[in-house]
């Protein structure tokens, strides 16, 4: 296993490819993001080796679920799929998102909003299910002591999730597409063009290695 | 003159790496901040023929003003010229920051918060001036109306500036450092290598036909 100097304590995963891995495999969309599970617990067990102590899956988002059903049903399954293994993975698991609506998974309500350790507990993983990021922040409008206290980030929904100091996207899109705004703030962003399917632990190697040779300045 | 088949109709910018540049040039760190004065010109002299609609300028941060005062002073001096010139360039000028402190620069406080049109006003031109991105959003606290309507954007301090559709960082950083995250949630993100003095309008170029190939979707 390779050591490096520098890691992130947090790394946020946007799964980025799976429709357009599909189309390219001669399979239809919704097809892709079962195969989207494979790789996440791979990345998982990786990133547990190396010693990350928080990972911050981006599922699916409440503009997502506009999509077309067949689509939806497949990636809410591959999100209560990709939980269910991690349970198993020693996870220290937190799912945030939108519960108010039939289109967040039953199953998944138990571990809503509240971390939930299994097993030894080993890494803190957060999973966003129907997320959004405007959900996110106007969560925090619902607290009364939000105005006195006037810091309008210890009451947003995501709070229990720490600042994530590197987001890796696949699928070669250069953008956050709503995640996590504040948490990402500071993010260093790497981008890997391969679709979220085709995962390989040396994609994490090589967003690593970028990641030594850059400083942290939040800001100052 | 280049014609585009898709044009961003918002540009952020991040003029990053003054500092790094006088290092490299010999010259005291904040003798570099009056060589980005020029290259935010030519930039907005480039935008401006494309038809560009709006720019926002990621001036200097209330976190920036923690550092040695030479630099803050040769910071908030090259943010007031530039403001300036582009007074004389036809800008539809739009300053936002926080204005309570002593280290927003005074001559800067007329255009503050309510957009001035200078000349034909041929372009919506934001600057960022003693901006902080959580400033920004807890501004909303302050209005009474915030609660009940509950749509915090409606009332962050910077409700002026519209959506970015891309954002061009130069210095080589792969991250957005504050940069307004409301309306930079679905931006596509550009990173130059070039140290910000050493801007080219091949840069804007090299940025445009990336932007070519890239797709919007809105989180859809």
């Amino acid at each position: 296993m390779k050591k490096y100097k520098r890691l992130p304590k947090h790394i946020g995963v946007i799964p980025d490819g799976n429709r357009r891995w599909a189309v390219n495999a001669g399979l239809n969309k919704q097809e892709g993001y079962n195969h989207g599970i494979g790789p996440g617990l791979k990345l998982y067990e990786a990133c547990l080796e190396l010693g990350i102590e928080e990972m911050t899956y981006y599922g699916f988002t409440m503009d997502n679920v506009k999509r077309p059903s067949l689509q939806t049903k497949a990636f809410q399954k591959a999100c209560v799929d990709s939980v269910n293994e991690l349970k198993k993975r020693d996870a220290d698991l937190l799912v945030i998102g939108n519960t108010d609506s039939k289109v967040f998974p039953k199953e998944l309500l138990p571990y809503a909003m509240k971390r939930t350790k299994f097993g030894e507990g080993k890494m803190k993983v957060n999973f966003l299910v129907n997320y959004g990021w405007n959900w996110d922040l106007n969560h925090a409008l619902e607290n009364d002591q939000v105005v006195d206290n006037k810091n309008l980030i210890d009451y947003i929904a995501s709070k229990d999730i720490s600042r994530m100091d590197m987001v890796l996207r696949w699928g070669g899109r250069r953008r956050l597409s709503g995640f996590l705004p504040i948490q990402s703030i500071y993010s260093d962003i790497y981008v890997i063009d391969e679709y979220w399917p085709n995962y390989k632990d040396e994609h994490l190697h090589e967003a690593l290695e970028w990641y030594q040779e850059t400083d942290v300045t939040l800001g100052g």
